[in-house]
């Protein structure tokens, strides 16, 4: 049913043009996920996000288990179907929320077992249960459950926290039983021998594909290149990569010359919500006084409908009065600056210019490229 | 430039079909003006109003004085091109949130004199000011600055303040400059003597359209109707009347046989925010567990586009999660709902079927009509 096939590498750097086929849609990778948390991402409809060109978004297992519950969703036909989206969806595994958002969780080699954030109700997530919960929502393409690790962590700790994990992942693929994908997730925090023998073992047991997991957990931006370059290098051709959680425009544009094909972040989505606007030249904060009376639109070389029909002064102005429709206008807009960039590159692999593509992106993007300005 | 005709009366009713040309919008009344405060319809996007079919919206001039500003919205080429809205609008005086809003108010001949509720700031609000900050705005249909009366008020109290409310209004005409319309407000509290003299002086005066001001202010609503029936049949047949601040579904069923021909209110909307949802039927909660799995749409009989693609289950879902897409979703079914019901009403008198369509929208909307759940 899933079929990933490498459309043509580039010959300067690792980066790959392929296609994700399904029953249910196509996606052209590299390409970047928004993250539709709750079956929703935040402020927009499906409709904006199919207008965005969204292809694929991920939805969190662990939020939807708790509310509405994976039982409601199943009943209603899904989440495809609950949330009006008729493109791809690919769901985590939950583990991440429960290492995350859960008071109290303990982990143990049947599973993991936490509280709710919600409500203080205790919950035991095993792998098989977490494959359940995920073939309840109908997800096209499914993540193993798998432990991560905080940075940094000892070698022997990473070394039994690996021995874990790919047992799971190996219960996971005997816990399948729909149409969905399941990607296995390599793990070994940031020990080149683990990873490798992380890769070794997954690879073995036969995933639609692999995420690399553990990374961008707050160590420097050089270490998780350097641990994503590794372990891609290890990973089959053939099949997907996803680089879980990253990240920033410049991290996704680093991470593709790396040959990965799969992401999802909050930034574009989150950072709208608290006035950030990516453009070509750098993100730019939107509540600055000095937009105050500027009629220009967030960034005069975008075409996304915020950039057609609304000026700087105005999505300030809804920004200070707290209005949702400046939320929405901010989130649009992002969002068509990430997939914008992904379909760039997309096309620089193409034509075997995605080195020329990095090196004009990060001169134009900025000296302080990656610096997304805080809240105040 | 502004032009308003009524186009056919109702054999059976007071109500009346008419049409409201200006140079850059023509509008069938009786209309529905949903609430847009701050240059924008909470939640929606212009072409979100454009959409429902919105042909005129209510902006607020208090608080478009504040922020951003009168002079920033007139530099940026007024409030149309600011909030990218091409039809018409229809601004309040601002002295309704004055009264209501500011922590200190001092009425005196000259204007009143108030407190900003955001920084505590001194302004001075005169019928002249009022009509800068209007023509300022580039407001399509302006209101003069009159008094604000609650209810019950003294008949000596009531007098005293339809003499400065008629001297505003004469001043007000003295002060426009541009080519906006501008309506008097007919005040007298619940005296019907002091209404009649109101409208007296303020038809001679020569409006453009008249307001019916000081109503549902606390008084019940049989009292409302009387008065404003007693008010609308005193008018001229050829300007336009406007209720203001008017209602919910039944009020302007009622008010539109009464010959009312203009409404605004934040019913819709705000409701709308809160999880409560029009329908044929009379309003909804929601947030009810018992559409927690429920697939139908808000209202089977809707053709929105919130009751087109999303399940009550998914509304509540979203409402329960504080997610934002839902209180937009749900406010374009709401004013989807008013709009339609205008409609509906036009149509009704344009067949001489008013009376009819009143009791059959009464009998179907429910007992208890009139009664919006209230938060929990």
């Amino acid at each position: 049913m899933f079929k990933f096939q490498v459309l043509k590498e580039d010959f300067f750097t690792g980066a790959r043009l392929g296609i994700i086929e399904t029953p249910r849609y196509r996606a052209y990778t590299p390409l970047f996920m928004p993250v539709g948390t709750l079956g929703a991402v935040k402020t927009l409809s499906p409709h904006d996000l199919r207008d965005l060109g969204a292809t694929i978004i991920l939805a969190n297992t662990y939020h939807l288990y708790l509310r509405p519950g994976h039982d409601v969703v199943r009943e209603l036909g899904g989440l495809h179907r609950f949330m009006g989206w008729e493109r791809l969806i690919l769901t985590d595994s939950g583990g991440f929320q429960v290492y995350s958002l859960s008071p109290l969780k303990k982990v143990g080699p049947q599973g993991v077992e936490f509280r709710s954030h919600l409500d203080g109700s205790m919950h035991f997530l095993t792998p098989e249960k977490a494959i359940e919960i995920q073939e309840s929502l109908g997800s096209d393409i499914m993540m193993v459950l798998d432990e991560c690790l905080p940075y940094p962590c000892s070698e022997n700790k990473a070394k039994a926290s690996l021995k874990l994990t790919n047992a799971w992942a190996k219960r996971s693929l005997v816990a399948k039983r729909g149409p969905g994908a399941l990607f296995g997730i390599v793990q070994g925090s940031f020990y080149h021998h683990l990873r490798q023998q992380a890769v070794e073992e997954l690879v073995e047991m036969g995933f639609d594909g692999f995420a690399i997991g553990g990374l961008s957990v707050g160590e420097p931006p050089e270490l998780m290149y350097e641990m994503a370059d590794f372990t891609a290098s290890l990973l089959p051709q053939e099949k997907p990569r996803y680089l879980m959680g990253v990240g920033r425009p410049q991290d996704l544009v680093e991470a593709v010359s790396l040959g990965i094909d799969l992401f999802d972040c909050v930034i574009p989505t989150r950072n709208a919500r608290n006035g950030t606007l990516f453009t070509w030249q750098g993100p730019m904060s939107i509540k600055k006084a000095c937009y105050t009376k500027d009629p220009l639109p967030p960034d005069p070389r975008c075409t996304c409908y915020t950039c057609r029909h609304f000026s700087r002064a105005y999505l300030r102005h809804l920004y200070m009065n707290n209005e949702i429709l400046g939320l929405r206008l901010n989130t649009i807009h992002n969002l068509h600056f990430y997939l914008t960039l992904m379909e760039k590159m997309r096309q620089a692999i193409a034509q075997n210019r995605l080195a020329a593509f990095k090196r004009e992106f990060l001169a134009q993007y900025g000296g302080d490229h990656g610096k997304v300005p805080q809240k105040d």
